[in-house]
């Protein structure tokens, strides 16, 4: 496709094994056959996606960059040569929506600088996900991303949690390195109110699925394992 | 369907005119046609998005029920009953994801008490998508909702809004009521510094969609107008 004005699509990505019409909308896949030029959080997992999602995409004809945490902020802008040509663009993450809780946002603001049309695609959201299946306020809530690993400023950004749920009425919202979910669950329950409610949300979209929320003080009693599966974190009162 | 555990599917539902397969996955059309009972915001848009899902659900053997701002919290935990039964039940908001920004996190924390499978669906956002398309810090951001209307704390937000920024690189995203859109862009220009950036999304998945980022210091030369749009803000510097 060649417009006058060229689109970087953003493409979401599922979050678990399965189909992808499961979770991302006929359109989607209809717009990913129609484009040749992508940036990628991942290449070998970019591939995979991009064969689920039809036999008829030929990956091999494709332009592929790869754009992740190890890219040299310095390099981000050269990967929008192909709209500069007037070809759109889309971008790919591992899991989940690009430029949320993923890389992107740097390629995005670029084009938003070079004023291109940016189009945000509908798809899993964890962090989405798991806020509507909370019970808590979706009027007002904060992601965090990961809390603080140092134990001060880790406790610090808890009293912080604590003042903002009491005084602003918003849901918080965090994620752990999955090894470490037991453990924070242990620590929260340390850490705060026992009448606090604690959302944990893990394997989203997944055949293990779990959206569970309650009190910390019947969280103290244990009878979970959420070690190594994907998990969001959600506070309120 | 009756499961031994009864399900809460959240089914987001269009932000703007056009095919619900444009912006739902294959599966929540499919599910929709299962479920026989129904908390929606409104009758009569819930009516009309059955109607346009498929020919095949028959509205009239549906069991809708009302849930919003007007509905006595007194009454929402009746609104499970049908669960109570062995039914599984979905929620339906007006334009969105039910619970965020909407009506639904009551009857979802009822759920939550109770031990019910929750299960949130994938469709539009216009927080999500328009963060994704902003460029802006995809790793910590706040909603905040409305902004007061009474000029003092409307104000002091507007202070803590810019501090948040500066200090915990925390994208700040926002609502208006529509009619007040351009008013508040003039007031940002005037509250804030120049160089910030402020990315105003607007008609989001409609035919008019825009999602532009730009410092405040072009947004004061004008040249645009949203009034009655609806339409998201975020700030970022």
């Amino acid at each position: 496709m060649t417009h006058q004005s060229p689109r970087l699509y953003l493409f979401p990505v599922p979050l678990a094994e399965g189909a992808p019409a499961d979770v991302l909308p006929a359109r989607n896949l209809e717009l990913l056959k129609q484009i040749r030029y992508f940036a990628v959080e991942n290449l070998r997992s970019a591939r995979r996606f991009l064969r689920a999602v039809s036999h008829d995409i030929v990956i091999d004809e494709l332009s592929l960059v790869e754009l992740n945490e190890h890219t040299d902020p310095a390099d981000v802008a050269a990967m929008l040569a192909p709209m500069q040509e007037g070809h759109d663009m889309g971008v790919i993450s591992e899991a989940g929506c690009p430029a949320v809780a993923d890389p992107g946002a740097d390629l995005v603001a670029v084009a938003q600088r070079r004023g291109y049309e940016v189009v945000p695609l509908v798809g899993p959201s964890s962090i989405l996900m798991s806020l509507m299946g909370s019970g808590f306020n979706g009027q007002s809530f904060t992601f965090l991303g990961y809390l603080p690993v140092e134990a001060g400023r880790r406790n610090a950004m808890l009293r912080e949690i604590e003042r903002d749920i009491r005084r602003n009425r918003r849901t918080q919202i965090f994620i752990e390195t999955p090894y470490r979910n037991n453990r924070l669950i242990d620590e929260l329950v340390r850490a705060l109110p026992g009448d606090m409610l604690l959302c944990v949300a893990s394997d989203i979209t997944g055949p293990r699925q779990s959206i569970v929320t309650a009190p910390l003080s019947r969280w103290a009693k244990g009878g979970y394992d959420y070690s190594k599966i994907p998990t969001i974190f959600l506070l309120y009162s």
